[in-house]
């Protein structure tokens, strides 16, 4: 038994998600498929009356024994030729034509494919509603929060944390659009026989095509989709550019909750999450002082070191979304696949799919939870930014000196009292109003108010504001217009 | 000097697009975004009427030292400051202010990918225009051209070669339709200055943004997306999805080219290729049997072994898309940006970028001629599938035999003649016609004629015909409505 | 329960290899390493007697409950600390200080992710040891099997078929080469506490380490490598490696097994691979024509196409290989880890070194059995390089009447009537015997022996048998070397 | 002309390292194997007395034209035959036989790569070096700076920096090691001709292979490799392991650097940099806020934020480390290459083998630059200690308290003090000192000397100055074995 599938040692951590991607997932996508194709073939006339009906009764993954199947796939490469055998064995004679009639192998797993990324895309999709409500939520509650935008690693100007918190909100709004055109335009049924002609149904193939995509619900394409794999590489970027988008909300959390910084705190384990693991034998932690020991049953906590709560959402996100990549790359390298169906490429497609499934629907669970639960620390934030000693402002203070100086002067001047307010680790201000200074800037009929106020963060915010009433805006436009399209 | 530019050794086969990638395509873009800026600051009022002229006068490459440049950018970690710099030195000094003004050095370079970008997809998609009109071409001639289905590099059942062309050509146009939803909605202008508020442009911004969008026709973000990547992945993505379609197709057409196929073959470089190398001298082939020594300049010859033409354009297809792969996990990867700006993680696109707009246009400007110049041996293909005695029948030969036989004798009937055809090497027809079954046959009332028309492979192409026709329909119907949409 | 591990529906294919990596293989690496560390305290000195022989005897996997540990990791990031929980509670009091002292999770998960990879390890070189030996005596067998050599998938001049298994027995012992390398240097206990200092051992750190080491068989590293990840780089790099090699094997061995090429064909399952899924309904077949119903448990066979042997071990073989590459560069990103422990980068490398351990794993042992049991057909062979109507020997031709007519009017003639045979489809010696050439020839005093000769392609091989001898060389050389190492 | 190579806008940061890989180095690679060729020809006797020397003489990048080469190049897939023609006519017409002789053009390409690889290692060797010396220097300097280990983002338990430096220091010596087993064992001559068996050579080809190899200086392989790609899987992972841990070191100054940490700062552009870009004028800065205008040429500076300096080396490792995953996946994916001469997957491989070594050598580069020049303000690395309030003490007061009151009520006791201060804001310290907890201590006779004894960090620093001795031994035996190599 794998580790990194649902339970097991690692599945609270990476598989997460509302929907599996293991082998009950599997199973049932593939039954489900013969049966809507046996259903199919009875609606075009093709099967007894009943036939459908038959193979739907029995097609329930109880019913089939999966190690068993995994032996046999040893022999044809695949697990599909011994399931219809055994599906087969289960139908009433009258109804075993109507098994797998016109399919190749193929047909059955690239459609189960679709049908569980329907259902992982579908838990994925109302976690990123629930985590997007929540950015959207702290866009608006710290529209005025001023913090200190950050560069390069380094503190630059003042942003505001509403702006920050609009930023992944509109990331993850874009990533659900993503999301949603392949779910709505790219998931397709694949029927195409053999080699793609369907041959051994005569000219029925078309008809049985569409009533097999009606009865899964996925789209007709144009043409079975047996080598042209071009679905799955938009399906593998849509959700790699969920976690881009989620990676990078988690990094900024991570280096936000930094002790030295503290201007974010993940917050205990949300109503969603797993439940807590409970006691703690009290001499656990003592020998983890610094990995988090879960004493109490607090996420994040160490016994040990009470000043620490780690920020497990942000870290176990990264685990999860650095592994997308790779992924992807694996996915879109296959598609250069041989003829009518590949030897080898395809074959190499059935695990990374399922994996970057499973892990952007953990890490969209977790950021749900993540910043349903975010505290922010707006007065840390302040002190931060206080804490720069108004050199984040000597732009805004240049540009208030420039009437009265000219604007070269007004520059040279602000760019000496920030080297001397470097140098001496003394604040800005009072390098202006040392008495050198204080006695030019006198003399060119600047005061001290006017330095103030090109000092005060709240007036060099830009369109912070705007901006964050702008994302804010256009995601509420968004869900209206899904409400719409639903109601 | 890099080699895998314009140009130079390797220029010829990895960057043959129509639109550069390389330092004037770069700095070209960087002084249009400077200028476009330079004018919308003065359409805002922000800037001395004449100044966006002024600056937009003197923005263009030949007047800036790239090497120059380049030195300077190792002070400050990318090109843009010293470009700056000169433009200022460049321009009248009342416009001086106009250049870069509420910019950061990330709004320049995030805006010039974008056009450049824009200008190498304008470059793909016409190509791909190409590819998929002589795609469709080849689809509409060979409807009837019947050959053998492969599945797994193994003989399957027939298929025809109008088929596979309708295969390649969903697929490129699967790919344009991708390229094109980038093209037209997410190439947006870069403008938030230093951490995303615009604070020094004041309330400006928004109307700064808008004009600036308005002069460089592209979009205007919701929100600067500094550290918002997605788009970038959804280009990666987009072009890494036509490599793979190109991939397929370079794949299949090596494949059929094989000796032991020979169904296909490149035709001789076409019209829009880089033309001839010319003479050649009589004796370079000597040393050179098996490479292919461009012997009187006949693309894909060797005068040693004047039976080979390789495949050039397939395999240098294959030598661009195999990269794609790799490009598209960094590009991904680096969607895991820090706060306002990233350390790292964004210097780490450019180059990606750059290759894979630069291998996608490489590719798809090889295919075009690939397949607008590929020779088909419908002869070969009949032969190809009559070599295999009649055994891709054997599925359509039991078909005929179950009404008379019973489904079950039947089958048994077949397989054991197969076998038998298999270990002799005798055809399945010669098997069938053997004393012992074909007394059985008849006195089952079967007659040779029905056998033989079962052992037509034209009678066995179930949808094909139909399948290829919805493929060129689909087609038509996209084209026609570009056509729309332009006029 | 993942789909992709041991046993369940695809482990057949893809989890074939000796070892497991699932929930019970790192379970069992965890507890040894606790007990193994327990047992190190007590020989330092620093643990009562027999506490380390009492966490051995609990340190079972039977014991815990993976689900439960799981479900307790989303506490903390990991299963450790649970783990560390129910052990304690598991040993008797006086031995509780011995459980998991000085340590921090990730030295436990490190070291067992290292304990776990020599367990994979030891099996992959197995495998490969068996893949050699099969590899060498085909190309001991096949020294002088001439066949065609093929270049850009063209036919080219001959090489024999002991020329081909050569390259692939190398190909495997450099491959083995690289793993050992790890297997004896690179795999390094982990073990440094919290921050890498092991400052709750005072003094004893050091000495601790060097125990915990030397129970475990496993190198001591100079520091603790929490964030100095090459060695998990150079594992994966190793095994990728090991791919790439098989990968290569397997796909000459799919395009050689081609229907129109037909040169090898895998043998039926061999002894050691999974048994056969037996009997299956006559009626599956029916509906699966070509994708290789397991008709009668033969390998890769067919019942309704019984020309028909897919090459199942070379397809599952690329099935896996294909995954390596973006697994390497998952590992190889996660590189990049901060400070003395990592927010993520370390998360993300528990699964892609499980999956490349796994994928590896069972390459190797597909590919072991599909060299024992590869069928080689020499006639074929010489077949289809006969079919080449003597235009690969064109070279070979050129030069033996290059003394008597100068070399460029050799060249020139051969090369006149290769175009001829090619144009005509007649044979290279039928040409170069029509009247006017044989005067010619004649003329010159060349006579159609000598002719003959040069079209000989035996007598055109140059260095194909040395090559072959010295390939088996330095195998033998390699494999009496580590008999000695061990001995 | 591509932006990446040597000069250019982006040469200054990534391609900084002392050899190159664009079109002169190709192209002096291809022309020194051609002439290496032809004298290891004349002294086998195959070529005219003078024939190498003949030919060595004109074998001159100067002598050629790149872009027609490339022009060419498009006819045949690669630019050697245009080259061999070109190497021909500039040859006295008896040397001309010597030219290229019994080679194929991925003979030239291959050995090329190869030679080419040497040069970029032994820069890239020389740079670690460097940087390795620098680490070192500061590990010693700093063996007792005491600073704040963090995991996951968050403070934790003490280390010294001479600590992290010998880890920095270890890393790099490990990826020095792997580079040079791939410098000394794996760089091999290619030479098998059109298939790999030298027939055009008779049965000289081992020999003049031994010969080739001596000339270059290059190891003679066991056969030639044309589709056994693993060595050079094994330099792009030689390499990538190297951008592996300077991306770690890389992001451990960026994240030491930032503003609110501020305990590292690099130095100003080192004397081994590229010169810096001179005056910048006065306005630049102004519209570059945030960006690091490079005002007055200080490396990293702004000129408009005095207080900002920029950490460009760390930003710009980590802008090539970030591309070496990605590239290192595209080369082990070509891996599996068909037959004796790969359709693709070969062409793949120049572009990011050159990539990968242009990368790797311009980060070694800028890591030597920044190691050598990095300001460590050990100030601040205990100012950052102790603002932490002795908590990250906690445990090792504990282990004070646990004999005179026992284990776990000294755990209890401690826990409860260290929520108290983290919840007050008070010092642990404080807090162990109040008047309730002082009573309790003093009653079991501990006394604040004790106390203050555990909060000290320099006695809580476990064997970080043994692990850092250990790590400069290791380095200077190392050092000194290489000398002794060399001597």
């Amino acid at each position: 038994v794998s580790s990194f599938g649902r339970g097991g040692l690692f599945g609270g951590l990476f598989d997460r998600g509302a929907a599996g991607t293991g082998d009950e997932a599997w199973l049932a996508a593939m039954l489900d498929t013969e049966a809507a194709l046996a259903r199919a073939l009875e609606r075009a006339g093709l099967a007894a009356a009943g036939a459908g009906a038959a193979v739907t009764a029995v097609a329930r993954p109880g019913g089939f024994d999966a190690d068993e199947l995994g032996r046999a796939a040893a022999q044809t490469g695949n697990p599909v030729p011994a399931l219809v055998r055994a599906l087969i064995a289960a139908v009433p004679a009258e109804a075993a034509w109507a098994v797998h009639q016109g399919a190749t192998s193929q047909d059955i797993i690239d459609t189960a494919m679709m049908l569980m990324a329907r259902q992982v895309l579908d838990g994925i999709l109302a976690d990123l509603s629930a985590a997007a409500a929540a950015a959207a939520a702290l866009a608006g509650a710290h529209r005025d929060t001023i913090m200190i935008g950050r560069t390069l690693l380094q503190q630059a100007v003042p942003v505001t944390f509403g702006l920050v918190a609009a930023g992944w909100l509109t990331a993850i709004d874009e990533a659900r659009q993503g999301l949603q055109r392949i779910r709505g335009q790219r998931l397709a049924v694949q029927f195409g026989g053999a080699a793609g002609t369907l041959a051994s149904l005569g000219d029925h193939g078309p008809r049985v095509r569409e009533l097999l995509a009606e009865e899964l619900g996925l789209a007709s394409p144009v043409l079975p989709w047996h080598t042209d794999r071009l679905r799955i590489i938009e399906l593998a970027a849509a959700l790699a550019g969920a976690c881009g988008v989620l990676g990078k909300m988690a990094r900024d959390v991570t280096l936000l909750a930094q002790s030295e910084v503290a201007e974010v705190r993940e917050g205990p384990s949300g109503a969603g999450g797993p439940s807590s693991a409970g006691a703690g034998a009290a001499g656990a932690g003592a020998g983890e002082p610094g990995s988090g020991g879960a004493g109490g049953g607090r996420r994040g906590g160490s016994s040990a070191m009470p000043h620490k709560r780690n920020p497990v959402a942000g870290v176990v996100i990264l685990g999860c979304t650095r592994q997308a990549p790779g992924l992807l790359a694996t996915l879109t390298a296959c598609a250069e696949q041989e003829h009518q169906r590949a030897a080898g490429a395809w074959h190499a497609e059935w695990e990374p799919v399922a994996g970057l499934l499973r892990l952007t629907g953990s890490a969209a669970s977790w950021a749900a939870e993540l910043l349903a639960g975010l505290e922010v620390h707006a007065g840390r934030m302040r002190a931060n930014l206080d804490g720069a000693g108004g050199l984040p402002l000597a732009e805004s203070v240049a540009a208030a000196l420039a009437p009265a100086l000219g604007r070269l002067p007004a520059h040279d001047l602000v760019t000496g009292a920030s080297a001397t307010a470097t140098a001496t680790g003394r604040g800005l201000r009072e390098v202006l109003n040392s008495p050198d200074l204080a006695a030019r800037l006198e003399a060119a009929g600047i005061t001290m108010d006017q330095i103030d106020a090109a000092l005060d963060p709240a007036r060099y915010l830009g369109s912070a504001a705007v901006f964050t009433n702008q994302a804010l805006a256009a995601h509420r436009a968004r869900e209206n217009s899904q409400l719409h399209d639903r109601g």
